[in-house]
């Protein structure tokens, strides 16, 4: 189920990505620069729109990494405007894609450990289900938060994207 | 994984009842009403903090229902204090609780109907990945954004929790 959830993650991703179109067309419609976006917060001591989107795909891509065992690209937090967000995702969307079921085997049982654990460790399970999608969940919905705080025309559906619907 | 998943889920309501804890102590410390806070929302047409808990308590609710088959307690939308929205919570809590991993046996074949899909369905599996869990997490996140926006203190161990590290 690791594969499957990491799918998800992706098309969330994708979502993103089509969030930051609106948001550049919003600015469009509005006349002014859609590149204001990228510092826009919630509050004074949270991330501001282009550290929720740039932790979101650190988050996808570092516990994809950690439970398969491949290398992930990795991206110096440099961008400054909605275009450079959108190359960030779609750099991730592509390390995602390329993952197959098969390279989640085992994901589980991996050790994983951060500098800031001070030497402790976490199960790839427990980091999976208390950390990594958690904290995927949070930046993305913080990034999209932002946008709908700052105008942005999206819906529960923008945020979802298409699911699938079957007949019975 | 899906009982691990409403595991994970459980704590990340438990954690949302401190969040309320959190913003009555803002309230007290500033000396406004403390129920001031179910009436805040982060755009005109966005979801007020009561309906971000009472669609996060319900997602995580009606989802185990739909994949375990055990009726969920049933809730009238009347909260209108922080004091009634931790009862609700609460309330969901002690229904996942009694939930075991067995109860979710077969979860992800099971056939998920809702009006709004006119007569289409889902299978247990996508309905969890694609609808269910990204949205308990949009509006446990939306919830939290809600109130950082409006200055009571939280940090991301507020939203994670204490987790699982162990002895390398």
């Amino acid at each position: 189920m690791y594969y499957e959830a990491f799918v998800q993650m992706k098309k969330m991703l994708g979502q993103l990505d089509k969030w930051l179109d609106a948001a550049a067309a919003q600015a469009k419609t509005k006349s002014f620069d859609p590149n204001l976006f990228v510092g826009f917060r919630l509050a004074p001591d949270q991330f501001a729109f282009v550290r929720q989107v740039q932790v979101a795909c650190d988050t996808a891509k570092l516990a994809a990494s950690r439970l398969t065992g491949k290398d992930a690209p990795t991206h110096a937090d440099t961008e400054q405007t909605l275009e450079e967000l959108k190359a960030r995702v779609a750099a991730v969307i592509g390390y995602l894609d390329a993952l197959t079921a098969k390279d989640f085997e085992g994901a589980a049982a991996r050790v994983v450990s951060m500098p800031r654990w001070e030497g402790k460790v976490m199960t790839g399970a427990d980091y999976f289900q208390e950390h990594a999608q958690p904290n995927f969940f949070f930046h993305v919905s913080h990034a999209y938060a932002i946008l709908r705080h700052n105008g942005v025309p999206l819906g529960k559906r923008d945020y979802l994207g298409a699911i699938s619907l079957r007949a019975p």
